[in-house]
């Protein structure tokens, strides 16, 4: 019988959602991605490589190949363009770092609280959540956010423009990682740039 | 500039999918669709009928909206037939105490603990998870999936056939909320429906 109304697809997709973030924080974990880009390719290399079951592997493998990460082939798992540039750690553009700040327990638990927040009509988790005064939390931020930023960096330098001999004062506001001042700085080396930030995070 | 090569969209749809599961728990929790189905359309309406913030409640609804929950038409929002059937306290298919145990405690921790139930083989939760003895897990689990099963418990009493004053003997294993042995026993009312599952669930 095909659904000739409502159908709780989209409710049973919503509700589990979170399954899919936490298979790919499993799969960054034990470094799938980059077992997979150094040549181990099926579930004993992988699970021998991982140092994981190999039950546990091919169930997460096979998920993350329907999740748009792997392709199999036979009994090969293959990197999508995707998890080649992103989940490999040595990829450049790597981005499993992220999830420290992406997924640690500062931002998860603002969505544990969201039915608080959205009484309250702003963040429930102390008075100022993560932007409290030297919160640690930039510092994890700045690490992992640094390999996704290099290339709009070196976009956002071509668009300062002129002469690279001419002076420059920049001022990098929440500089983070530094990496947009420091673009700046390489095309300019008479510019001044002053990064503004948490201390531990300019440290 | 269309992107060229792998891009981070992925990457980012799946860290966040999280935010997908909370927002939806959230809106069960305040009630947003029951009072949407009751009349309230604005974020005031909203927002005083849910007892929550009118910020809180309108970037909640935007979000719900994308999501495919709600249609906004100006400044009113509607509920599409998935939250109307399924989101409505007041629907006979409410799906919202589902959430009581696809998202419970024990569940979530399960997630939590993927990298180390992918290296061991199994759930990393207890020795037995959540099929040790009398789990009071399954007590919130036949509460909850009790709306969702009522079709299909009546689909499935439409095979057994034969004629309404026939005795059937019916072993109902893991009954849980008890719908499917109940769903035979109204269409033949000789049949003895033996029901099997933990103490906390038959009770």
């Amino acid at each position: 019988m095909p659904p000739t109304g409502p159908t709780p697809a989209l409710f049973f997709d919503t509700v589990n959602a979170f399954q899919r973030t936490e298979a790919l924080r499993a799969a960054v974990d034990i470094g799938l991605c980059t077992h997979i880009a150094a040549g181990k390719h099926t579930v004993a290399e992988l699970a021998a490589a991982c140092g994981a079951s190999p039950k546990g592997v091919r169930i997460l493998a096979d998920y993350m190949t329907i999740g748009g990460w792997l392709r199999k082939e036979g009994d090969a798992y293959h990197l999508t363009p995707d998890a080649a540039a992103f989940l490999d750690r040595n990829s450049p553009a790597y981005l499993g770092d992220a999830l420290d700040f992406l997924l640690g327990p500062e931002l998860r638990q603002c969505f544990r609280l969201l039915p608080e927040a959205v009484c309250k009509g702003g963040t429930a988790v102390s008075a100022e959540g993560t932007v409290s005064v030297d919160n640690p939390v930039w510092v994890d931020f700045a690490r992992g956010m640094a390999p996704i930023m290099r290339l709009p960096a070196e976009l956002l330098a071509d668009l300062v423009g002129g002469p690279a001999e001419q002076t420059l004062r920049v001022l990098d506001v929440a500089a983070g990682h530094g990496l947009f001042g420091i673009a700046v700085a390489r095309r300019h080396p008479r510019a001044t740039v002053t990064a503004l930030d948490w201390p531990a995070v300019l440290e």
